[in-house]
């Protein structure tokens, strides 16, 4: 059940950080320049173009030095005021972190609790919507805790109805693995991180502002410096940053960005849909389930059969194969494990971490015929 | 006048980003490894100790994925209350950003308007805190925009006689390049970021807390979220971090200390001030003046003589020499240019930027004996 070897290549497939191409390491690796000269100005006008391609906007994508959490802090402190009222959805980890940042700014968060695993049903929605005096719906495109997609063109689309009510989408690990056209959709806030689609180290956050959002930013009293979007907007139109910018990680999003133009934005939605596909079909010949009734492309919840503690599958990928996956958290720990399909991974590495599940699997007891998972998501990646 | 070849390396001697060593670039450039996991908390454990060291603190140092600015503005809101009245030494464009800041929460703060290229007068700051009622007192270690050193040692005694008021240190340009024992001062608050004396790319913030300091936090109400230091020291005592860390900065962080503990940090602070000294000699023999009365070991900021553009010499060593220094901000433009020596920078490389500096302004219609610059340079380097 222990591989053979001595020779044991590290494997990332968490849901951020996820693993980063050696090209794009070693553009990183190359020196530092400074980024008040023309050449870096070049690459961040270079990448201003390619994240509004990106994010499927004419406006400005904003770049923070910072985890998506800073972003998310932004989006909340540069379109509200103290007292605000805001409808925020809760499936998981990261929708509890919209209202924990509400809260600690004094806005008014009117809770939309979602059962772990779920999607957030858009009628809860509406009938708040529909009373009235709501300044922003906060949601995440993919919650990473539980695997689940929201239905952001429907939410999108009831909020794009109401005056003065935005539409805030954390999608820190759906960007660049979910089509989330926002000017189409009209997502008036929508949010990234460099360490998940866009598979670099992190420490970038990108954030994309809808006229509508830049309106209310107007309005906005809550206190803000280091994340003050007005004077970032000011700097981006100026291929600058108002502080200094993560160099090394904006030349290796240059060089993302370049890689993912030569895909296409439609090629990139189905490589992910596709690896999200085979992950699913090799989990559900083992006889497992998936945690989620709306899975996102960008990551497989996978929950074990009972008797099977969830935390041992992922401990076992950890120490004896040397993969990293992602267990459950809160309620969900011990339940079930994650997979994501995300950064630089491609269809033979969904065959080493269904491969790898099985090997846990057969060591946990669990009853199937070996191969059988990694059968399926073969199939699967043949024929999609 | 002009380099006789097509060979013409960069180098970058600004007063941040830095230059990184390659040893360095290759750490960061290793596979991502997850946050959560052992071998990720071994090295912040690591880290953690490596900067208590630097810090000169038995507390414990926060490691933030922001610029330095970022730090600054935690100091703010971690320890004070809407109203508190504060002082503040501005004698520059990084004085000024501490009562910008303090302005966006509502802080009062007494600024003491510093002529730029003057430290701040002891006396000015000791009638105010004997006046009482200041919660603290906000100041620089290196004002990287007129390369001064303001009397830290002798600001943090005077406040720390005083209950209720913290010492506020930024430090971002100034730690690991000049001796700023925080414990044995009486510092509350120190701040550094990775792209100065650690010859790291930009995108981390360091910041130590006293005891005192931490008492405060237990009494602010601003508000914050991503920069919340309680949050951060039960996740550092954990060695891990609240949110995403910038993993492969981290990953450089640990691999800086691990070469500064092999110098000792008796040498760390000769090597700076020898690389200072050097430069400043250099200077002086081409008949040109420090900006500064109280010069800063971590970089030099030098006047051009009557009619002599500075800006000019920044653009000739940008354009023609591939080199990177500072030109003078605000009413400093025109008149001053700045040179670092910080990160990965040696006595020859002193000796480059002398040398660059002699081509530029024999360009300019200055008039000294060439070689004159770098003469006196290379005789304090061998005599120090």
């Amino acid at each position: 059940m222990t591989l053979k070897t001595t020779m044991n290549k590290y494997r990332l497939f968490a849901p951020g950080p996820t693993p980063v191409s050696e090209e794009t390491s070693l553009a990183m690796a190359g020196p530092i320049i400074h980024h008040r000269t023309e050449p870096f100005e070049k690459i961040v006008a270079e990448v201003r173009e390619g994240l509004k391609w990106l994010f499927q906007t004419k406006n400005e994508v904003l770049i923070l030095a910072s985890s998506g959490t800073g972003a998310m802090e932004g989006a909340v402190v540069n379109t509200l005021s103290k007292g605000d009222k805001v409808i925020v959805v809760d499936g998981g980890k990261f929708g509890e972190r919209w209202w924990k940042i509400c809260k600690a700014y004094g806005v008014e968060a009117d809770v939309i609790q979602v059962t772990w695993g779920q999607a957030v049903d858009v009628k809860e929605i509406k009938s708040r919507l529909d009373k009235g005096g709501y300044k922003a719906v906060f949601v995440q495109a993919s919650e990473s805790s539980t695997g689940t997609y929201h239905p952001i063109r429907e939410i999108a689309s009831l909020v794009k109805a109401k005056d003065d009510c935005l539409c805030v989408v954390d999608a820190i690990s759906a960007l660049g693995a979910v089509n989330l056209p926002m000017d189409a959709w009209g997502i008036d806030i929508l949010i990234t991180g460099s360490q998940k689609a866009l598979g670099l180290p992190p420490g970038l956050a990108m954030v994309g502002l809808s006229d509508k959002a830049w309106k209310a930013a107007e309005n906005s009293t809550l206190p803000k410096f280091y994340f003050d979007f007005k004077r970032e907007l000011k700097n981006v139109q100026q291929n600058t940053t108002a502080f200094t910018p993560a160099i090394s990680l904006i030349i290796g999003l240059a060089q993302v960005l370049r890689e993912f133009k030569k895909e296409g934005l439609e090629n990139l939605f189905a490589r992910h849909a596709r690896l999200a596909e085979a992950t699913r079909q090799g989990m559900l010949a083992l006889g497992l389930q998936l945690y989620s009734s709306s899975p996102v492309n960008s990551l497989t919840a996978v929950k074990t059969p009972e008797g099977i503690d969830a935390q041992k599958v992922f401990k076992i990928l950890q120490t004896k194969y040397n993969m990293t996956i992602a267990g459950g958290q809160d309620a969900a720990k011990g339940k079930i494990f994650r997979l994501a399909h995300l950064g630089y991974y491609d269809d033979l590495d969904v065959v080493t971490v269904v491969a790898a599940v099985e090997w846990a699997l057969a060591e946990l007891g669990h009853k199937f015929t070996m191969g059988a998972g990694v059968g399926a998501a073969m199939k699967t990646l043949r024929e999609l």
